[in-house]
């Protein structure tokens, strides 16, 4: 970490800092140049408190050199972290396409999404049961029913599943659940996440919608400080100006967690574009850009003309769709090897 | 609420949704012109999913002409909400000035600062105890001693205090906290939100860093649906591209939430500009702009030639300040007089 | 259009509203609910100004539902703009790569990239002349030499040349260019806009750090408007809050310019991101995603050993990444087909 | 400034950036730590290519401690600077109340706003001439008539007029405008900086919607390296989230401008909020802010009810506002007496 020292700080002011910082075990060497004094800090620096030093009054700028994560930086950790998920496999190479509706709503319905989607090749089932909601009017989701139906699907068809979990009182009810997703709202909820880090199961950890990078990188931290190192990451979208989609994809997120950190990172089209007719293509090009799996809304409702929404795949599209998905995968593994 | 059917949908279609809305006790009335059939809706339709609506392919746009809030919409409460803090007022043209320090680190500190406040004027005192960190390696609060230290504070100001919470699992140990604040992270943290709502005690809901006007109305709805009708909102920042300050302090929050709310509105100069230099200015406008209060930090440390941070104000400067402020209040409570 | 009226309109008001639109032209249909008066017009309304209407304090919202745009509009030409550059060919299943150093420097290095990239199979060589630079003391491009140099460049290989224009004086000196680009900061530079529109040469069209896609597509429109529909869209980033990428690469902007335009739309991996390691994954993503074109910064400075700049590739990376994006394209022909 | 170079940088390519640097002039001096070695360039560096070493690829950052502005900055000018408009002054402790409608429509209208505003005490008229519309379908405004009419007003009243110019050939038509206001569409049209930067006639520049405070400084540096020292800074509102209003109007942006530079800052609570209702408060913090002027739409057209549009204010509102701002500037100039 370098401290950029401002030039009308008294001696008595660094003097302080100094010790202030050496106390705190780190080694020091300074550089005083005409505009400014440099100060280079030796030691493990991702236990200083970067703000509070920002914030002193004698100090210009502070640049870290060193990322403030560990367990999730790839530069300790060089080779991809594979996840295991009753024997499907995410990272390094493995790509899992996770698929099925918003919400659990009846045992037919969960039942024969899973089923169809388990039959395109689906690796996993999606389903929301606890469900968040801006409005307090607005439907919860079925709760603890709704996780009830999704192990009915599962023992049906043999998909594992993933679904949110909103507090941490909710986490006895996710025994039987494989991945349990941190949704994008919850990313900072700091006490959840160490909660989870308590677990050794698989968290989809989604990026929250005004996170940065390394915003994202600092949550999974928090799961993996506990020991839990099998994180997901998952970007969904960022909150921007344009109001045709109801988020901006920042496809940019694979390339780059994937260069930061040796997490999978996956995408989920649907939810971050808010139309099925995005979601082919943001598909197709989050494969083509190296991601490492997919969360994709498939709804299916052949008696209601009416439910074929603006964010969900037919199960007949979703089948499509993950045909040209694995020849895009088959063509760019090619590239790599 | 009104929507926009697209010409191209099939009366089976509109059939279909008709008797889906009707079914849920709406009335309807049509109009079919050229572009598109316009659908109105009579009733309470803060109940209906407006996204669900929008979703659906036949769908052009969907219109709300209510609000989707209630408790918290002015239309219904035209009068501005009082709350009564320990004596201390806010709302309906009573203005309150928190003030204290980011965290609790002391009772020296936290009695010193909260004696200083109180000398300058201030109704009540903030300090973090349970502190929501990016890093799970920064400094976490003080915690369960962070809260009693200031209690110790209360007991010896008098002032009321206010203190963020971040699970629900610390509420027992929130008796003695006058307000609750809910922080800019957890602003849809709903199940903490609806928890919330069971108590009888004001809740301070910090807007999110990309949380909407309506959204932010819409956490507050999720309290007061609960029964728990104290709500305070406040503005500190949301994010955008600028890095000179920490966040954009968005003060027209404070018109337009008073207008589409009876809830008092408050401001926090600190956090959303991150700068010292940023308080007083912001404040004073803040004032000017009509706010029902502010949140400010001040930091005494003496001596520690160190500890005047950018954000925080030390309590000379926050005295001056707090006088400044009072008499831009009296100036434009001449104006609406 | 649509147009609704708030309920506390008085009659007078409605009517003069009325007579002021019929007196435009429009026809009006009328249908009065319970919570606004909803009023359709018929009509060409892309001469309507929305604005103008949306702020009258009787309205309470606008309604486009035709799109304010005509030329640009798919609806009305169903068919892809196909446009030939010097026998080149973009849109209709067409694709074009374009590829060349950020400025112009020199004869040699102009001339070293354009047989390099075309050796690669590149359509087309960029170059910047004018240089839009954030400050007055940078180096502010080659300017009518940098136009000279590119014309060199385009007569030894061929290879037809795009160069952006800052200002409408320096017109006369784009004879021998073949597509004139228009960059971001320009996207709303209408009187050079209208001024391209008087030629019969294609436009090169980048979107705005700020803008929407209407915005954009309302920027292409001032162009056709003028008679020259031989616009190509370019999105190179949106502004957003991560500083790690230089800007946010929109990729949903290809399915969705594309659905709502006939026109070619191209993406510029390179000034998006800012990052020359991010470039290949986006390129992929952008064939996948079924972009026409990309717009690639290739840079050749063998002599030093700095000049790898982290935004440019290298003519052998480049070379790699073409034959990538080919298999990509035979790829995603292959779904469509 | 300082240049944090890789570790993994050979001692080639850095002895290859040092000679680089050393022929532009500059003296260096190193400094080796151990994750980086630490380059301090000592001289003028506001000519150097900030992005061009950041771009390099044995760069990890480079910090500027000077900016990258000299004769907007502060530091070099620590007196405002105070701009005369025909008698009236901005800066330097003396205010600025610009109003008038938003467009020139008719000489009767731009007389009778122009004498209304006068009675109430503005100091100036605005009216947009030359009109940057989104569409091209959309009024233009009477461009050269518009400007005659200004005149005409100008006459009439004794007020000086500030409006809009959108492209360097409209310059010859605005020698009797008094100050030239470029639009936030053109905040980085520089070549047309430039052309104003050969005036000795003061520029409103206002900052577009996606610019940073240093991006709208180095734009008045363009300005002012031609010698035009007369600008007036103008934040508008910079694009969000938020779709209530139409912008978000950054308030900071006083203290900040103001701290950074020496010339006077204006805030136009018009434009940047779209509603008529949220002037007024605004306006008043942006005078409790510090700022040195407003720039206000007013609009008359006490015949037509529609008319009173939801973003100007009448003639009578502007007048209640005019007293309570000039009550509010007359209590914060006792502040800092």
């Amino acid at each position: 970490m370098v401290i950029l020292i401002k030039n009308e700080a008294t001696d008595d002011q660094i003097r302080y800092l100094s010790d202030w910082l050496t106390g705190q075990g780190f080694g020091l060497h300074f550089s005083k140049g005409e505009e400014a004094t440099i100060l280079g800090l030796v030691g493990d620096t991702s236990r200083l408190d970067i703000d509070l030093v920002r914030a002193l009054d004698i100090v210009e700028d502070v640049k870290r050199i060193q990322e403030p994560y560990k367990n999730a930086n790839r530069k300790f950790h060089p080779l991809d972290t594979v996840i295991d998920i009753a024997g499907r496999k995410i990272g390094g190479g493995h790509f899992l396409t996770i698929a099925g509706p918003c919400s659990v709503e009846t045992e037919e319905q969960i039942c024969e999404v899973a089923r169809r989607v388990k039959a395109s090749g689906a690796d996993m089932l999606r389903g929301g049961a606890f469900k968040p909601r801006t409005s307090p009017y607005a439907f919860q989701g079925l709760r603890e029913e709704g996780l009830r139906l999704l192990s009915v699907a599962k023992k049906e068809t043999g998909l594992p599943i993933v679904t949110e979990i909103m507090d941490i009182s909710q986490l006895p009810n996710f025994e039987d659940v494989d991945v349990i997703q941190v949704g994008a709202r919850n990313m900072q909820n700091f006490e959840l996440l160490k909660e989870l880090g308590m677990l050794r199961k698989p968290i989809l950890l989604k990026r929250g919608l005004m996170a940065t990078f390394e915003e994202l990188l600092m949550s999974a931290e928090y799961i993996m400080a506990g020991g839990n190192e099998q994180v997901i990451l998952c970007e969904r979208g960022i909150r921007g100006f344009e109001t045709y989609t109801r988020n901006v994809l920042d496809l940019c997120a694979v390339p780059v967690l994937k260069k930061l950190s040796h997490l999978p990172v996956i995408i989920d089209p649907s939810h971050s574009t808010g139309r099925a007719d995005l979601v082919a293509p943001m598909s197709l090009a989050a494969a083509a850009a190296g991601a490492d799996g997919l969360i994709i809304e498939v709804h299916n409702n052949p008696a209601k003309a009416l439910c074929d929404g603006k964010q969900s795949l037919t199960p007949d599209a979703f089948d499509r769709l993950k045909r040209q998905i694995d020849q895009v995968l088959d063509l760019t593994r090619s590239f790599s090897a």
